[in-house]
């Protein structure tokens, strides 16, 4: 596909996210994990002026200085940042300011990719803010889903581009590994992220991985037995998160007149008991496998056995922390604080989800949150 | 003036209030201090619907018993109250759905006000409801100087509807009042708070009270004296508040290129020397007084000078905690938490701003904020 | 009396109450308003240390320069000052450190105080030295009481060295006052502190107020009639600060077998019925009063009834901010930091308690707290 | 060596490190992290007396039922434990009472352990309360450390019961690992803790190792070449974490009169260049080690390394989090909670340190710490 294509591809896609809301919803920030709809629109756009058009087209007119304070975001080696929180502070821009900014840019980006004589280092810069820009929409996803979801009047956004997801198969079954030699990291010549590279050996003792991720069904088993206040069955920083936010439940359920619901893309609705289970943290995953008697897989177990198993709905969390992989080198530049400046404290996730953009997924991709993450839409697979 | 035709002008200027806005600025809450405007909007018009339309109105029909837990305020006895301080995480109800309950409550009301003849009490409550949207519409000028002063673009609001505020006399001069009984609180005929009643006795010693507020010229004296430097000149509460927040001038001055601007609503500009200081809190102002070896007037010798000075520009600190007055009684219900509540760790500031709604100042009117607040028009004046 | 005999009485007391404790309990620092006992010790002898021995007895050799940084207190004119919550991280000095310290001091004052031809001054500064420590001995006492009575092990402390308070009378009646002028303050030739200055006029109108304090039986009622948990008695930040501390009842009180029991001196012991009410804040004081339709007294009420009312046992919280007097002067030096510099956000008690020192309590006397402060000898009058 | 004589040694060590300490030094709580000596003391007899005395010998006689509330610790199968921030609030049991807890505990154990005539099981939980004093040990170093070197006064501690650590080698040189699978875990027949197990297979790739770990002179370069201020070496939450607490130096390190000095056992004193750096967090440890184009060692590459290292003076932050090793199967029971309840969120340290309790250390030993401790002895290596 020539870039020029692909590029309208992907920025017409994050519009058309954000399609359904009103312009009050591109504006608040509930929680810091969450950033407003329009620094997403504004961010991503940022990204290809400030690394593509103002370094590479001569002449070309920057569209507000004053937007470097607005939409960098953790590129420190660019200017200075405006601080995380503060970003549902900000009313201005507007959303229509930031419309005319995509436009201006966009104009700008198909105006240069005309061209596509280029080096291959700057191809390759083009190609990242794709995969940047896919990113940030799925972030747009589970950032309006939280904001929507938060809302006392509970308001529908409709249907998710994407479409419904399929149902899960009904039975879980174990598929089952030898020991040995694994090969694990990123190998073709497509995109990929600097931390999933270099591919390089692990040492895999046998294991079996559950096909199917944990269903709300068996779940709600856990929740049944007492399982949010055992304390047996947590980590100690769990445990304490558990109690000092009265967790009972996955985010967004609701308990009412004895039914458990759950907020979606249409309102308030009777939870599906089949659905993989969404919308947990890294300890109610940990303390689900424990009350099976099970563990989570490693991100290498995980990745080994991908082919054979059912993923793509859920982000998995993974007993593995995330860590610079033997080999890995950071990007020189402000690009190289893509990744590895964030090596310290999360847990992998791997797989994929169902505001995962298309073609954006693959079995070497290393995703990453806090343990106590759980806006982003991420589910239990079970190992032992 | 007909009820009616009081009530058009007071919710028409509501809305004028906020036309020079976008629908952003409507939404953000950049401090727990500040709400959004558009929740003024909606909280002025349920008071309304609450108090007047739903009790009286027969077949009224409710615009969204929803909106009861959004805009609902500190009156505990009408309903669960949504927490203050998530006002700004609600993109829902919308700006146009806001505009809309306002053109439904105002239909109603209208019809409802084309017949005055009602009880006593009824009159007084609807009064006090246009009281209350008087106190929102300073509230909202507070609030959008605040929500566009602290956004990195500095966005210009344009004129207040109130045109600008006449330049302040240039001399400064003391008026000596004598020993002996004064009388302060209400004694008209017309709308009073309750807080303002029962009028009563009071001692005065003699005392000196400044005719003028101090500007922002004699303010600049006591910042380049070290005034933010020496903590003999503080409360030791306003000490530590001076050191916590690292506060060097009021709020939304600017020291840039050895000069100092301010944020106005016209965007930064030159610091006007001769205005009236603005935008300080009472630890400044006291602080402020004892370093020209003075005070701050009580609450009953402002009042008993009032008509001497020039005010109205400024609220100015008082002296004097936020107390009840001898004889004070809440009134029953819901409407009886409106001031009674709040007499504690509160300081009393007199007069008028150049925000204060035309007709809603008096001399006996007691304001009233934490000594730290100031994002409100205060200001000082010199008493001895 | 001579001022040696007063100063060597000061100095025995407050090495008498804290006679009955561990070494431990002299170290620990449990909330930020208590401070470590041995801290009151060593402060009290760093006055007389610092504004007594280094200004005025030549060739006085300084026990340890460095306790200047561990002594002081609030004085910021006289060096930098530790910050007051890290009083509780101090192991050294030791007690026994402290104890060699008020022994050198002693001797260097005794061997002063034996000639007491002074100027008026020196006099009055040391006989501020003396009330300044009787401040610190009630201190002392509250700050064991709260330090044992939040041990699991609930030590007793043994009989305060005053004996126990005599019984409440069994009935309460109301002391009725006419309206007119009054006059407060300090007027005799005894000490007194600064903020009690300058006697002056005001204008009481005519009141109520009770012969007696309220009891821990009428209390009861108070908490039995669901007082707590009903909004309409508490100020907005007194019914916040219920809900955020889960406050069900006094200070000290715990429910237990369904019995009301209370720490005091000897353990945990059955609630005496006709006690005085102790350890509640001014919310709570506030919040019985409104239960009672009735309100608590101001400080001029208090003081011009004070001579036919049964006060002493309880600190009484008054209905009145702690402002200055008219005509109030602040003592020039670091003496001058002594009370002017708290007068914000505090609210005014009345009266004297079964822990203050003989001698020490006076009609005129204010003493002052945040309304939240409990962990004093806190009680209740009502007037109307 | 006999159970019994073991006993006696370690029991013995943790009153000889106490021996220099007043008795105020033993009470207090400076930060979370650190707990009062008087606690440790505590705590290591309750874990003998909770789970061999009372389960184990008939008749034996508990010696306070409410110790349990002080002195358990994290074991949450056994009663409610005291919140772990208040551990520096209680002032009882005073040092005496658990002098003479230890003796009562020591008599009894005494008499049991003279017949070694008992389970494997039994004797396996003995020799775990043994290592389990001896993590105490260190952390009682480390703690008091802490108290002393926090304190104004600067009071020397005196020789550690170990003497004085060894100075460093004078150069540093690499040592290269070839790839291939190695074995890691505990393997002998001795005493390991649970963590440690099961040994497996890993695939290492080929790595340099330094032999010596990172001076104090290496480490001022980092800082005299502006490494605190450069936020491309650090992690994103490092560097938040530097700016936050505004760290400019490794714990300890005080910059007087243009001289570094370090608080030591003898006081403060001037920094030894040579030896090895102390008192890093692990984003100091890797921020390190990026400016010096390096890395920090796996653990696996650690232990397979370690017999050629110079260690054991230093726990050295290694780049791996703290995660089960595969197989790794909890003990059934509170023993349970013992290590596997913590493996998130914290990095492992590998090595041993100056106050680490002779015959503790071992090469598979696994230390773990949230990346932001520093009040360890811990230290850098570099790999690459």
């Amino acid at each position: 596909m020539h870039l020029l294509e692909r590029y309208r591809i992907v920025r017409d896609r994050s519009m058309a996210i954000c399609n359904p809301l009103k312009i009050e919803d591109f504006v608040v920030q509930p929680i810091v994990d969450v950033s407003p709809p329009k620094w997403h629109l504004g961010h991503t756009t940022w990204f290809f002026e400030t690394f593509v058009l103002k370094p590479h087209v001569e002449g070309y007119k920057e569209f507000d200085p004053d937007y470097n304070f607005v939409f960098n975001s953790y590129y420190e080696s660019v200017g200075a940042r405006v601080i995380r929180t503060d970003r549902g502070n900000l009313s201005r821009p507007t959303v229509e300011d930031i419309f005319r900014y995509r436009i201006h840019v966009d104009q700008a980006m198909g105006e240069f990719l005309r061209d596509e004589d280029m080096s291959t280092a700057l191809r390759e810069l083009i190609v990242l803010g794709f995969n940047h820009e896919e990113q940030h929409q799925e972030l747009l996803y589970t950032d309006i889903k939280y904001i929507l979801g938060h809302n006392p009047l509970f308001p529908a956004y409709g249907e998710s581009i994407y479409g419904a997801a399929a149902p899960a198969p009904s039975h879980t079954a174990w598929l089952s590994r030898p020991e040995g030699i694994a090969e694990i990291g990123f190998a073709g010549s497509g995109f990929c992220f600097d931390n999933e590279l270099r591919r390089h050996k692990v040492y895999l003792h046998a294991y079996d991985i559950a096909r199917e991720p944990v269903t709300n069904r068996e779940y709600l088993e856990f929740m049944e037995a007492g399982g949010y206040h055992d304390f047996r069955y947590w980590h100690a920083e769990g445990w304490d998160w558990v109690r000092q936010h009265k967790v009972e439940a996955p985010l967004y359920w609701y308990h009412i007149d004895d039914r458990w619901l759950h907020y979606s893309w249409q309102g308030l609705e009777l939870l599906p008991a089949g659905a993989p289970v969404c919308h947990v943290s890294y300890y109610e995953a940990a303390a689900y496998a424990a009350w099976r008697d099970a563990r989570l897989p490693t991100e290498a177990e995980w990745e080994t056995a991908a082919q054979e198993l059912d993923w793509g709905r859920r982000w998995e969390w993974t007993e593995s922390a995330y860590l610079p992989y033997p080999g890995f080198q950071k990007a020189p530049g402000a690009i190289g604080e893509y990744n590895g400046k964030f090596m310290i404290s999360q847990m992998v996730l791997r797989g994929a989800s169902e505001v995962t953009p298309p073609g954006h997924s693959r079995s070497t991709y290393r995703n990453f949150f806090h343990p106590s993450a759980r806006w982003q839409f991420t589910g239990i697979r079970l190992a032992r």
